[in-house]
């Protein structure tokens, strides 16, 4: 195996570890190409240590600053680099930006009928129909990235789709899982930042808390794996050590377990449909943790998860709706500009004055996007 | 799919249950033939409910007695009827028999390359290397009826074995689970045969309680498998939801779960590789179930457990002695003549006593197992 990585949002928590595997794979891999944003140290370390042929900045003079430092490096930048950057020749496209900035870039590199490894959810989210349309027009396979979908993905590994009933979502509560919503009337950023169990970015660490992110998997895994809304559980276990599971219409229920390690599900994203040794990495002792806990998903304690599977159901742009309203209102709470539980009140009252529009093109979508955006903002002032 | 069964032990737990698959999918099943020991009621209902065309009892006389009810059936008897029975044109044979007499009628069925469903655990313990040698060579197809080892292959299902690196065969500890060795100085028949999970037989809920059975487990997961012994592991999990887990190379764990209802398996190891949907049988609900626990396995409390990996290391006829020194200090402790952990005792006893022979033949084998038992019984005398 030599496969060759355009890796979008190597700065980012799954962009670092993913540069992890690479590294731990030298053999096996070969980073081409990424994208940093506004991140100049990645990026020169990067360069440094991968050597890839070609690198995207958001900025045009930091563009030229690399370009300076690094002459043989093709140097690109802004949004019309990330697609030069994840069209580039290669095996693989790691979509891991965070937000709907991974769309446009997704779909060129499907219409080159790439393996695409999907870490941003909201491409899916935002513009599932597209993607998987598009990805089944061209030949292009999505695999996925995120350890709950990594998890449904290989439990149905060797198994038919028709005889799947069931998708089981594990959520593990996020930072404020024990508590009340009374209770989260003033939470501060530093509290939700605090995850349990998982080391992440801070926007999907407040959607953890928020539970928007489980309800971001949930429309995820309908699009993923074609399932009806009615047939996706979403289990409330605190360990996370069952990323999820499928229930078989014999009633058998496959599950993947694991430590908390994101490295794996990106790893086997990467390998797939191979897997790679990872001698040096923890095993799961699951006498050493002793009990696992399940609990039944109360939706009116988390409401962001009732406002996402209502999204998901509605369909069309509804979705687009929920995921833009949720990013602007995380970017306001972690502006201190909010509280914490406005934010499900903005994503409510976005979507309560959204009528949706079904079968979006991209354009609608994007247009819908800003414009939610945009009056998410206003909301407040 | 339209697959012609033939069951040996249909009067067993085993064989009532594969019954009862066969039952609620008439259209993909046929039960052409079945052997029933000296159960007549049940080899009557048998012929009468599923018109099979060979029936197998254990003596010359209740044979004759079905044939003069049921002349359009075959009907043959003894260990000669058995392999008749087992040979018998058909799709799949289910050895669901107890104890080491179903290993002849198995290797017979396995040089016509037939599919052979195995609940017969000893058949595997006693002469694996046989089974799967033949199995081999003629192109014969075995798969697991045993909940722990269906589980396993679930598990391992669209996988490749050289990327897997550890099987984890969960216990539930049976019913003496939570007593000390000293509180298992005078324990009962009756307090054995009260297994807190499963209902089974009494043969096999001895050796639950005795952990036996999970030692005849290992073996058979090392032989259908090929698994060294270092390589599985054996966890007590006393909810039994978790049936078994195989650990892959990347630290991936994939598990099967559900209920404690042994026809999944059975229908597993019938429709595979399809999955046959059960629509009445009652679905897992972990939220409802709460909690599952996890303990590392003490190796001095389940003494038994000890000697099967010694018995299966050692290899040879070893395994051949733990089987039948098992079988007959069962008996003797059903039927009162000695103690609970003079079962343990007795199979210790007999392994010490015993030199083992390497790539024993069937004869070897047959000879044995057959001095086994006989000293065994003598050791009380």
């Amino acid at each position: 195996m030599n496969k060759k990585i355009i890796l979008l949002g190597a700065t980012g928590s799954i962009g670092v570890q993913t540069a992890d595997i690479i590294r731990e794979h030298k053999e096996e891999f070969q980073l081409v190409g990424f994208s940093a944003g506004k991140n100049m140290d990645t990026a020169r370390k990067f360069l440094q240590e991968f050597s890839p042929e070609i690198v995207c900045v958001q900025q045009e003079e930091d563009a030229k600053a690399l370009k300076a430092e690094f002459p043989a490096v093709e140097v690109v930048f802004g949004n019309q680099g990330l697609i030069e950057t994840a069209t580039y020749d290669a095996d693989i496209l790691v979509n891991a930006v965070i937000g709907s900035v991974g769309l446009e870039p997704t779909l060129e590199a499907i219409k080159l009928g790439r393996v695409i490894a999907i870490a941003n959810k909201e491409t899916l989210v935002t513009a599932g129909h597209l993607v998987m349309d598009s990805a089944k027009q061209y030949g292009a396979t999505i695999l996925p990235v995120d350890s709950e979908h990594s998890a449904l993905f290989q439990s149905l590994n060797g198994e038919k789709r028709e005889q799947a009933s069931r998708l089981i979502l594990t959520a593990s509560g996020g930072s404020f899982r024990d508590r009340t919503r009374a209770e989260l009337e003033n939470v501060t950023v530093q509290d939700a930042l605090n995850h349990p169990n998982w080391s992440m970015g801070s926007k999907i660490t407040i959607d953890s808390a928020t539970m928007v992110n489980k309800g971001l998997e949930v429309i995820e895994a309908h699009i993923l794996f074609d399932f009806d809304y009615q047939d996706i559980d979403v289990l409330l276990h605190r360990e996370s050590i069952i990323h999820s599971m499928v229930e078989f219409h014999d009633t058998s229920v496959m599950a993947q377990l694991g430590t908390p390690d994101m490295r794996v599900p990106i790893q086997y994203a990467l390998s797939y449909p191979e897997r790679l040794p990872r001698p040096e990495a923890k095993r799961l002792n699951l006498a050493e943790i002793g009990k696992l806990h399940f609990q039944e998903m109360d939706y009116e304690r988390f409401r962001a998860l009732k406002l996402a599977f209502d999204a998901g159901i509605e369909g069309g742009t509804m979705t687009t709706v929920l995921n833009a309203a949720n990013e602007q209102a995380v970017a306001m709470f972690l502006n201190e500009q909010i509280k914490f539980l406005q934010i499900e009140e903005l994503i409510e009252r976005a979507m309560n004055e959204h009528a949706p529009i079904y079968s979006p093109d991209l354009e609608t979508i994007l247009n819908v996007d800003s414009q939610t955006r945009k009056s998410v903002e206003n909301m407040i002032k």
